[in-house]
């Protein structure tokens, strides 16, 4: 069995999770905790010139590059990118990752995007979720409850998206994001021209001061995630 | 000057703030906390046989006895039963009282209401807050600003209300919201036929083990009242 | 061929019918109506201490006792506990049920859940339903077409649930119910420690208030459901 | 004391209550019963040639002739077009006309809408059938209590509208809408080029369809309105 | 390769593209367009007393002459009415008809209705979508990207359907398509008693005035439809 | 009468306008067009140390001296900090303002904030439209329809804001409009510690990507903004 881990972030392509909860993860490496990441594909068709195979290697080298960075354990699924399904393989498969390491907070896709595999990866997570926290499952680890998930935000799964937890992000997590981040072609901007780093920089910029923070990455809640219980309101 | 509150339950009627946030008061109270009321109106039309004036009479005297059952200080505002404005004369009232008391929270009705007066008392107390906190409003009590407001679980104020904060009650709690509950006669059942102490106290039985408590009242938060600002997850 | 019933609850573990449906159902028995249940799966994997296959034999023989306190028909269906799928499989296997016992009312599971069972019993029957109806759907009862359906009140299920239809329960009702769920060690309080019957007996107090009964269990409609055609406002 | 009715339309401009409550009141006569309309503003400001006095005085007249085509009482409040307010002093107004021809049930303005008079108009009402219902509140007539209201569906109060409670009218009562309509030369198509008449006419042929009858006319029922009480679901 | 399309109109049932999607098929035909229709299901089940095989060899012959009066391609799927299931392989089957035709706009059913092919269709159709205009799935024809997608107006597909996008349609159109709808036994009223011809012709009727045409067919945008990007507001 | 301009900024305290909607009308003036600014009130109160009388002149001055920057005509209303009220007087008072500049265009508050003066701005200006734009309203000025209507992004009118409108920025844009915020002491920090400028320009840069420009400045449509009527597809 694996080290357990204090945040498991889960991608739809390798990249998703570095780019969208990478702020998150790398404030929490700054305070000393650690993480992994797990990519359900490699997003390997998201290449105008390679081919998806060649891509995909890449994008596996690129992944683990940019783990290392932050000292992060990493797990990749064998999906294919554009073919996520949403189904009990997938949902076991990713149940095993989070009894592997064991995560306090999970962190993922929002249900709502562009992008097909996006919203089936948000789709397969609570149900692997579950199926990880019930012993009366029997899989190769033992029975895991990651209590505790976040919605991402990110610029593909927009709709309905509302910024409900502010985590404050410093300069220094900021930069360690940019080097992990760095490893990617993708977001070097050498394959499309979408400016990753400068739209979630400056979205940083932009939550930060909303919540009177300098810089802050903002997660949405599960639903019933904002019930709360008090024995006293003082 | 008065002494300064914890908590201030603000009612459309005599009777409202005691009936639907008492639980809450009565709480808080055994946890030796000091709590006023603020009654917009004596709702002194709700009575089949007393002419308002009388019911008036008696629902006022009702207030106090009940008030002094939990040690608190009690309000009233000059409006008519069924005739509540939505206006800054109001507004400005209720928010010398907030001034004059000093809560750090704040107890409501609900914005969606069969009844009009839960409706416009809700839609007056955030503006009565925002003057109550401005210094640049001058008033006779220096500026406070009473900064959470929670909407109360009422029977009449149902309409897309979600519980959202569970309160934890105990039986003691109960056992001093029947007294309190108990010198008005509308509760007592004699003047219609709801039953409202039965209601409210299974209610709280309701409430409690859907968080896991024993006994619990519910409130909802006002707009913007799920964000959250953390510097960790963990 | 069954005998025709008045009504079919559907639940996703055995109990859930009784539990949520079932004032409802003791309400019609006291009536003189037919009833009968259908428990997708057992709920065996709800035990801290027995293995599934334990809890589940038990499950289905307290399954069997409760149904007998009210004379109903009790069917089963083979799924495991927490993998109930969404497919033509199980909404086949609801149908030829439907098409079995021909109800003229079906009762079942809302459909936002904290526990995906319930989330897929919601996503099955209105399909199972269309199924049933079709002559074209070649099964082994003749096609029967359950008209209306209503949504249950179920703690575990409350997410944008909303109180639409209040159906009038007696003391005899719920002594009946009492009864009834008495035959679960679950709602015994011998498996976990959510006190379930005092949970729904508060919960028909509550409801009976809101509508002007003593007690009432409550339903939701399907989408669709508030349409009326009225040939006279008078 | 006027004669009571059975129904009361009220719209903000004259024309309003007769094109898109009226089928619905065409209806109702064609079986018997009684109706009265009660007009806020005469919608004098409408025309691009005549004077707003002028056309005001043809409107009157016109909303006479039209009333007159189903024998119904007419009732105008003075205030102007466009300047139609929210307060207390229209609200006792219609209050007054609901007291006087104390109908059971009231058809008004939907309201979300693009015209200011129709939103107000739609704000008045709910608070004027409360007022009307309360000996409390003294005014020259004794209390009314009109139980029930519905939204009629209007071209211009189209956000959010969804029809719930369809009435079957017949060819007749569609005729006897022509006539009365053609009382206005607004409908007769002399002041604005809008089909009004065609524009309803066809939306009866739709509505009628969409729950099994030839023509109807579509109403939306107030928030509340849906949750019914029964004592068998048989 | 067939020749290219400017729209391709996808249904659940033949008949189905043809009458909520025919009148702006027949529209953009007259403008001199080029369309076609794609039918996922015979819809061979809805007929009293035909087999289903029988019935879908009608309606497969029927489709091809109402394709044939608009010169219009036909293609159809070989799932079975009330059967079409939400899959890759379906998705799969549309994308190639999409790669087949080109179309520049896609027609198809809203999401939310009261059959369940009609939902399928509408999930399927997404998704389809993406697998068509992306090169890194191989199929038999090349990438096409069809970029937009408008739901049409159904009467069975109405539930939170909002008319968006109003395409104005002529006296001339409407012959056309009523021509077209001839052809179909069902759109004669031999089948079924719903007025399928009457009421779209007067929802035509209703859309127009909407928006100042005499006549009009109205379509609802996918989500992210909404958004425009400008570089002046004048 | 003024010179007619294309776009009118409304705010509700001096420096709404600017900062909100500022972007949008630095990059018309730079494509040469017209421009006003309409200042509800002076936003007097929001300075710690200066009375509100010594505020509200520097505020004053400030708004002329940013108006000069891009060449504005600017307008206050003399209504105090806090104390905006929605009623005729201030619905006229609007409504005269742009009879007098003529835009076609008006950029205002979002309906839902956290600030009350934005929320009453928000629900005063549809109103002033209607009223000047409609002849019978008899004002200084001759009628004017200003017919289209956007809401500018603001980070205290966040609840339910969502962007749909995006209009292109450059950098020429931004710079304009740091040199015209620069006369604010409130916009370079001097009164309080939110750090506008640098929002608003992170906000262009998030906005923008979205949509495939470099930098954005986006904004909400009315209800009903989003219907569209065309006569082809293609």
């Amino acid at each position: 069995m694996a080290d357990k881990v204090d945040i498991l972030a889960i991608g739809a392509h390798a990249g998703d999770a570095e780019i969208s909860s990478g702020l998150a993860l790398c404030h929490h490496v700054n305070l000393g905790k650690k993480v992994a990441m797990l990519h359900l594909t490699l997003g390997e068709k998201g290449h105008k010139e390679m081919t998806p195979e060649r891509y995909g290697e890449l994008k596996r080298t690129e992944a683990e590059y940019a783990a290392k960075v932050i000292s992060a354990k990493v797990y990749f699924l064998p999906y294919k990118d554009g073919e996520l399904p949403v189904n009990d393989e997938v949902k076991f498969a990713i149940a095993e990752v989070i009894r592997e390491c064991r995560p306090s907070i999970i962190l993922g896709h929002w249900t709502k995007s562009i992008h097909k595999d996006h919203i089936n990866a948000a789709l397969n997570v609570p149900d692997a979720i579950f199926y990880a926290g019930i012993a009366g499952f029997r899989m190769k680890n033992p029975a895991h409850y990651a209590g505790t998930m976040y919605y991402a935000e990110n610029w593909e799964d927009r709709e309905d998206f509302v910024p409900e937890v502010y985590l404050e992000v410093t300069k220094d997590d900021i930069k360690l994001w940019e080097e992990m981040t760095s490893k990617y072609a993708l977001f070097r901007g050498e394959v499309v021209k979408f400016p990753y780093v400068d739209y979630y920089r400056s979205l940083a910029r932009v939550r930060g001061p909303e919540t009177g923070y300098e810089y802050a990455t903002a997660f949405m809640l599960p639903s019933g995630g904002h019930r709360r219980r008090v024995q006293s309101f003082l």
